[in-house]
């Protein structure tokens, strides 16, 4: 795939996924023209800032940090606050780590922010095969907020979402072939918010796997 | 139009069309099913959230303000920077007061608010005919939005834009056939936050030719 001249921002989290997704950015638009940003929306484990800081500052890259207050005042969510515990189901079915349209908060804000510096691509680690029940993670709904957002910005911005259809296998075997694998040992995974990784929760379940298919060892548990 | 027994949640911001739009929510839903919600978003005039406030309050429902701490720090509009002035036009072409997408992340928060709220209904003053270079309050902009976020909640949520089509005359009838009027005194229009309204600046000159060809008086200005 030859490499596109044109600005990236990448929706960096700090975690595997969208760390994944840095490289395949640099990959295919150059690192010259990739950048990252980070919300600080009151996330339970504020570790994830400083992993997104740091996978930025190891691949080269800019990282900027925007806050969002709103989600901590509307409340009723796991990840932001950090009196209910994670694996208590909603009333809704939905995991309790569900915030509704929190990804299409993130990626209008992205899209805004990508708007003001002339930046046309997006790139998002959201996945549809390890479905956890967010239906704003889902191929049809990012296709409808692009178009959103081309209307609603007079835009031409593209959400590139590279692990869409990707097992976690192939995302840790796209890693190795986008040289991101050491920046791995950078990243945060874990639900409990744990360093080393407590190993038990799901998050922390769903990464071993895909490092055990792959056959390559999680350089976060050897650092 | 028999009343619909569901609840409704209306964008109120303080001015005159959002307003409207809570009488118009009112008729259709009935009072109590009705609620509404404003954005502290860092706006220049601080005195738009009172003003919601005191309708809600003179229309008897209940009204909750949401904290939007991002647009400050994306930065780069007149309405949130009191440094900038309103009437100095961007490089975009589009008024300086255009934040991309703020409406998509007022109605996408909105959405959230009445998700948890079992509320299916929102109600948006948003207008195309006094169209000043906003996209994302354009009809096609809000059905697109209104499918994004059926599709990333997993839920019936309808957006109402009662205004959509209306002319200002045709809105300053609306609030007078729907019992709105008296509230209109409660309202807050001018650009340049003055009370008594400057009279001069876009906005005021707006809602001037409104009521002027409704051939109704301003109740605001003989409060």
């Amino acid at each position: 795939m030859s490499v596109i001249d044109d600005k990236a921002l990448v929706v960096l989290s700090g975690g595997q996924d969208s760390t994944t997704c840095l490289y395949w950015a640099i990959d295919r638009f150059g690192r010259d023209n990739v950048a990252t940003l980070t919300f600080d929306y009151g996330q339970r484990h504020r570790v994830e800032l400083e992993c997104a800081a740091n996978v930025a500052a190891h691949a080269g890259v800019r990282n900027e940090c925007l806050p969002i207050d709103t989600f901590s005042a509307l409340g009723g969510d796991a990840l932001p606050d950090t009196e209910i515990d994670v694996d208590v189901a909603a009333s809704s079915g939905l995991p309790n780590t569900f915030v509704p349209g929190r990804n299409i908060i993130f990626l209008t804000f992205a899209a805004a922010y990508a708007y003001q510096r002339d930046t046309r691509h997006l790139v998002t680690g959201v996945a549809q095969t390890d479905y956890s029940g967010y239906p704003d993670c889902r191929e049809e709904t990012i296709k409808a907020l692009e178009a959103t957002l081309r209307l609603g910005m007079e835009s031409e911005v593209r959400i590139h979402t590279p692990l869409m259809r990707l097992s976690k296998k192939q995302t840790v075997e796209m890693a190795r072939d986008l040289g991101g694998l050491d920046a791995m040992a950078l990243t945060h995974t874990c639900y409990n918010g744990e360093r080393p990784p407590c190993g038990r929760c799901p998050a922390c379940e769903l990464r071993a796997r895909g490092f055990a298919e792959a056959g390559i060892e999680d350089p976060l548990l050897t650092a």
